[in-house]
Parts: C-alpha cells; sequence; structure tokens
C-alpha cells in the first residue's frame, strides 16, 4: 500500500488560496492547520455578517442567532433516512423531533395527526418534488397546471416527470388567472388535472385563489377523483394559515400535498422545509428496503437529521403568537417601505397582507448587488423577512432615493413604465403617475 | 389583526413531552425557555453519543468532532441556490468553499478544471437523480441498465422519469454481471443504453468492473454516442481512485458523471454529496431563471451552503495523504473483523480492497440494534468507516460471539447456510464449513 503516497494527481502544486483545498505540508501540525483554517473560517464569517445585513431581495430569514446553541450537534453525522414515522436500526436519528415539527405543522394546516403523512425536506423544491410525484402517480394521464409565475421548479418538474403542462395566465396581482384555467380545463375535459396552487408567488408574493380553483374545477365538471391539488407555500406556508385562521389553507378542503420552505420565514442555518400530505398516499411512492429497515418513500434518501432540531428549536422558541407577531411586524414594514417608495414617485405594488415589496428596478447595478435586490424585467423586489428591521429600510432608502434622483435628473433617462407589470394604479412613470 | 391571537387551532393543548412544540406561556421569558429546550438538546446529545459509539451498520463517518469549529456559521442561513460556477446577486452564500471541494474531487477523478462541472449536493441521492436526468435529456429514448445491488434510488428514479429499467444480474460480489449485461444489450441493441455503474454496492461493497461494462458496450456495437454511463460511487468515491492512482476510476474513461456522497467516507455532520459532470453537458438541464440571477441546473435549487465548508475543512485538514492512511486503516480494520468472525465459524465475506464485512445474520435483534446493523436475508454487514477503531470491533465480537454460541449450542437451531449469498468457499453452515 506504500504505493499509494505516489499517487499522480499532486494536490499541492497551486499556491494556497483562501478557498483551495491543499495538501497538509509534511511538517505541518495539525494545530497549525487547524488555527490557519479558522483564520479563513472567521474572515468568511465577517464577510457574511455583513452581506446578511444587507440581505433583502432573498425569501430566507437571517434571524439564525439562537441556533448557534446547538452547534455541539455538529458532533454527529445525524441521518433520518427513509421515513420520520417508522422507527430504523439507524439510532443517530433526530426523528422523534422531525415528528414534533411535522405535528405542529399538522395542526397549522388543519389535518389530524393519524391522517398525515409528511417529512422534512431539503427545501420547498424537495416538497414539490414529492407532491407532484404524487399527483402523477395518483392520476399518470393527468396533466399539469400551474401559473406563469410559479417558481422555476415546476416546470423543471414538469419536464423531470414526462408530464404534460400547461402555463397558466397570470393576473396583475401575480394570481392564477382561473378564466385561463377553466379556458385549458374544458380543452383537456378527458384527462385528469394536477394543479399546483401557489401560496406565495416567488416574485410578487401573490396567493392563488384555492377556493376559486376548486370552483372552477367543479365548474368544468372535474370530479374528486380527477383532479390532484399540490399547494406550493414555501414562501408562505406559514403566513397563509395563521392570517386567515385555517379557514382557507386547510386539508379540510380537497388538496393533496403542500410544501412549506423552513428556512424562509421562520429561519434555520440550512435550507429545509415540510413536505405534508394524506396518509392515505403514503403507500404509493413507498418501496420497502430492507437493508434501511425502513419504508422510503422519501425523495432524497439520506436527510439531514440537523434540520428538524433547528425547526424544532425555532417553533418552540416563538410559538403560534411570536409568529403572528413576527407576521404582523413584516407586513407593517412591507407597507411601510411601499408608502415611503410611492411617496418618492417610484411605482410600487404590495399585494394585501404580503410582505413581498415590488419597484422600479434601480439602474446603478451597485445598489441592486450592495441590498441583494433580485429583478425581473425592469422590475426588482424586497423580501420583508423578520430579520428586515425598518433601520435596515431605512438605510437602503437613504441610499436610493439620492442615487435615483442623479439617474433621472436631467430628463434624459425616464423610470420605465410598470404599468402592464404591476397595473396603471401602481405604476409612477411619466405616463401614469398622475 | 387582534384576532389572530384567537387562532382555534391550540397549540398548547397537549401535555409538554420532549420532542414536542409547545406554545410559551404567556409568563415564561425567553431565558426560561431557552434554558429548558437546551436541557433537552443536552439530553439528545449524550444519547446521540451512545448511538455513533455502536454505530457500525451504515455508511456514514462519525468522526464529526472537528467540525464543532465551524458553529459560528450557523448564525448564518447560507445558501449557494443555482450554478456554483456563477456569481450571484444572493451574498450570503459560500460558492468559493464550493469550488475549493470541487476542484479537489475533479483532480481526484482526473477531470481538468475547465473541462467538468459539478455541484455539492444533498447527498447520493441528488448526484444519481442529477446524473441519470443528463443522460436521459441526452439519449430520450435510452434504456437504463443497472445491477440488482444498487442502491434502491436507482429504481426509484427510473419510475420518477418514467425510463424504461432492465436490472442486471451480480455476481457472488456483489458487481454487475457483464454476461448478462451483454445479453440484455443485444436484445435492445436499436436503442441507446444509460448505464448506472456502481463503485461500491451498498450491501456488499462491490465495484462494478467499468473496463469490463465499457468492453461489452464496443462488443455489442455501441458507439459513444449510444451510451451515457452515470457512476454511483456514494460509498467509494473517494476510496476507489485513491487506490487505484487514477487508472481505472477516471473521467479520461468515457463516463458522463460522477455521485459521490461527503459525508460517508470524509464525513459531515449534513448529508452531502458531490456530483461531477462534464461541462460539455452543462447546457442539458440549464434554466436561465432571471430572478435568481444564475442558471439552475442543479436539482433542488435552494442547496445548503454548510456543507461546502463542512468539506473543505475535513478535505484540508486531512489531504490527500491523511485520507490515503484512513482508506488503509479501514481495510486492515475491516480484514481484521473478518478474520475474527471465520475464526469464530461464522459465514463471512470481504471483497478485496473493500471495507464493508458481511456475515451471517445475528439471531439476536439486541445485539442488531445495539449495534446498529444493517440486515438482509440472513446476512447483516459493518462498514468499518473511520470512527469503527479495533477497540469497537472487539466490544462488538465479545458482545456477539458468547451470545452466538447460547443460540446454537443445543444444535435444534443452525447458522443459515450462506453459499448463495456469499459464495460456498466464504459460508461456514454444516454443510460447507469444511
Amino acid at each position: 500500500m506504500e504505493t499509494l503516497s505516489g499517487k499522480k494527481v499532486s494536490m499541492n502544486t497551486k499556491e494556497m488560496e483562501s478557498s483551495d483545498v491543499v495538501e497538509p505540508r509534511d511538517e505541518e501540525c495539525v494545530e497549525d492547520r487547524m488555527d490557519y483554517l479558522i483564520k479563513i473560517v472567521t474572515q468568511f464569517h465577517d464577510h457574511l455578517k455583513e452581506r446578511a445585513s444587507h440581505y433583502l431581495g432573498y425569501p430566507a430569514n437571517q434571524d439564525c442567532n439562537d441556533y448557534v446553541a446547538l452547534s455541539s450537534l455538529l458532533k454527529f453525522h445525524i441521518n433520518n433516512v427513509g421515513d420520520p414515522l417508522k422507527e430504523s436500526v439507524n439510532g443517530v436519528h433526530s426523528k422523534r423531533f422531525e415528528i414534533g415539527v411535522l405535528d405542529w405543522f399538522a395542526r397549522l394546516w388543519n389535518i389530524e395527526k393519524d391522517a398525515y403523512w409528511g417529512y422534512v425536506t431539503n427545501g420547498g423544491t424537495e416538497g414539490n418534488l414529492h407532491g407532484l410525484l404524487l399527483g402523477r402517480e395518483l392520476l399518470p394521464t393527468g396533466i399539469l397546471y400551474s401559473s406563469k409565475e410559479s417558481h422555476y421548479s415546476i416546470p423543471k418538474i414538469a419536464r423531470m416527470y414526462r408530464m404534460d403542462f400547461e402555463t397558466i395566465a397570470s393576473l396583475e396581482s401575480g394570481e392564477m388567472d382561473c378564466i385561463d384555467l377553466k379556458s385549458k380545463l374544458i380543452i383537456n375535459k378527458d384527462r385528469p388535472a394536477i394543479i399546483n396552487v401557489n401560496i406565495g408567488t416567488t416574485f410578487k408574493g401573490a396567493v392563488d385563489n384555492l377556493d376559486l380553483v376548486l370552483q372552477t374545477l367543479e365548474d368544468c365538471g372535474f370530479s374528486h377523483d380527477q383532479f390532484y391539488i399540490h399547494c406550493d407555500a414555501a414562501i408562505y406556508g406559514i403566513i397563509a394559515p395563521l392570517l386567515d385562521q385555517g379557514h382557507t389553507y386547510t386539508f379540510k378542503k380537497p388538496i393533496g400535498s403542500v410544501s412549506i420552505s423552513g428556512h424562509k420565514f421562520l429561519g434555520s442555518p440550512i435550507p429545509c422545509g415540510i413536505q405534508m400530505t394524506r396518509k392515505s398516499y403514503r403507500h404509493v411512492l413507498s418501496n420497502n428496503i430492507e437493508y434501511i429497515h425502513t419504508i422510503d418513500n422519501t425523495i432524497s434518501g439520506s436527510r439531514d437529521g440537523h434540520a428538524p432540531i433547528f425547526l424544532w428549536y425555532g417553533l418552540n422558541m416563538k410559538g403560534c403568537k411570536g409568529l403572528q407577531k413576527d407576521v404582523e411586524n413584516c407586513i407593517k414594514n412591507a407597507r411601510y417601505l411601499r408608502d415611503r417608495l410611492k411617496h418618492a414617485g417610484i411605482s410600487t405594488m404590495l399585494n394585501e397582507m404580503s410582505i413581498i415589496v415590488v419597484f422600479e428596478r434601480p439602474l446603478d447595478h451597485e445598489i441592486v448587488h450592495k441590498w441583494q435586490l433580485q429583478c425581473l424585467g425592469n422590475m426588482a423586489h424586497i423580501v420583508v423577512m423578520p430579520h428586515v428591521a425598518r433601520e435596515i429600510l431605512d438605510n437602503f432608502l437613504d441610499d436610493l432615493l439620492p442615487k435615483r434622483n442623479t439617474w433621472y435628473q436631467d430628463g434624459k433617462v425616464l423610470p420605465h413604465c410598470l404599468a402592464e407589470d404591476i397595473g396603471i394604479s401602481n405604476c409612477a412613470c411619466s405616463i401614469h403617475g398622475k
């Protein structure tokens, strides 16, 4: 085995750069190496701290300080492989915390403890992968319908699963246009419908009207066994049920599954999510895998056991009341931002009860980059997450407003018209702005 | 918004149990709640410590102590969404560490820095999802071939992707039977072949003979544009190239992609992996998603930014030499375990250069549970990972051997014959054992 050390592929020819993997020198002791690496990590920590304090455009809660209290668990590779509701011979898992979290979400979405099945995913996309697969396996000839404002994972999944896909138009608000849905359902009346309903679209934070979708299906003559509804509730899966008190977003209605992100509104260092469905659908994807001593009906197999503990900790620290307070604060701050932008003569839109403020795309890439704004066409948006305090919004406005004056001061360049994107009433361009 | 607090779904009706999410009491202060939760986490930490010290049956390295040094980064939600090789407006990412890790694996698998594309996944399954999707999109009418000893994700993915799937027989060692492969390729000569090659099967740690697979394809008249090879190297993706010095497992051969687990041999608190392919295939799954300002050609979208830092840290601490030492130690310890089991008259198999010892399934479930042994039919296995020191193996044997004597002492029950599972020469049953 001595020859191993003569391996041709040299690992130390390149000069050391902070992000490279560089072979330790023969004389280098472990402590020196560790010190050197920790120095790089500390620099990186400071860089992240700066970036996180200007994090406005992405739907993730950067208020994660508390989770450092859980760091002793990093000593273990915690793996929740397989079904969370089945015990496994693998003992280094956190399934009891996972179940605690799932039970909480089951209560939030009004489904009985013994009527749901679910698991903690790697994020919203895995939930979509799972929910749409359930739909396709239950209705193999079904067509997938989803609005054009859906998350990009939806058309991606249609392609992965070789499903026929119909894009539905959306309204100015960003929600699904049910008139267009109706026309497409009627054309395809001979085939089942698998509908992705957005509870919070990625760019405008619009919520598809679930009741109207159900009514449209009924109007078109689709019985319950001819459709499957998956809710992509990545962003608003916690917010919407808290706001409407479980009247609209609930398993009491004929939905099949819901996918909710854990790192978005609640917050988690690691991307994660909750996928929840009906226990009666549990068998659909089950494969009895003897050698892992569990039934694997998940997408990913090996699953992070730390994420459920982060979620458990976050939910226990805040509780429903704490989260409701966060929702109220975020909505208030979003309205504050909208009002300040409107007041400055900037095209702005904020949907009812939404935390995503859409506005005119800044001309200066420096501002986009500094504040990490997501842009689409002539729009930009800010997601007012719990870490986005009013002070941060003020700093942003203090940065944006004076600079914006310089872009348009000589009148040679005019602000873009956003009437088609966010509606005439929200557009402040030279034509529509009064 | 006052009505929010009147939400019907009560969160505090159940009595407090450690893993439940329980609404904080009105008078409860944050510090009290935190103390209470940390008490539960500390108990859980001690439970994990005990379970991790008896962790023999699963292919994960529990030697994760060093990673606690990175815990300050838990303050941030680090998200590497999209292509790691493209800069993003999102600044709270760790893509430079991810690239450092990918470059290292590119050197290990002999592919030039400017010729590869890859990303850090949530684990081996996501890599398989990605690699097989590449294969299917490049060869849409292709049939997927994989041995019956493949990881359960392979047939699962065939179903997800609506691909025709041919299971290939395997040899006693667990490796793909290329005679059976040949017969199935000839029958389906009119359709392209997508072949999943196992570099370390899950149960026996067998390595499919890549050269023989390539030879078989050539013998059957498949030109390079008529096949795609994905390597599922979850377990041995680091071990095999280190052992054979890059002669066999290399992108110099016509393979399309390789998926390697990060938490298995190297070790990481969080499941993760490396998916690597050729840059020329990068476009195949690309969707230009303007609003995340990046090209997303990954499966999962949002991606954990902590995992690449764990991998970067682990690789930098060990380097190639440290990993080679780990490989040597694990192989030595696996041989030690095999020899001790054989000496005790127990049916045992260990493939050449493997770290997975297959042996007679213990009759006592207590032992299976205590040592977390994976079982399949009448076989059990132990994966001799870097955390499995010889002392742990001795403790296991001290536990197993006296108990085993009691199971078979009266001669009424005889050890199962394992000749069909692991070969006559490895079987120690009353017929084959001398």
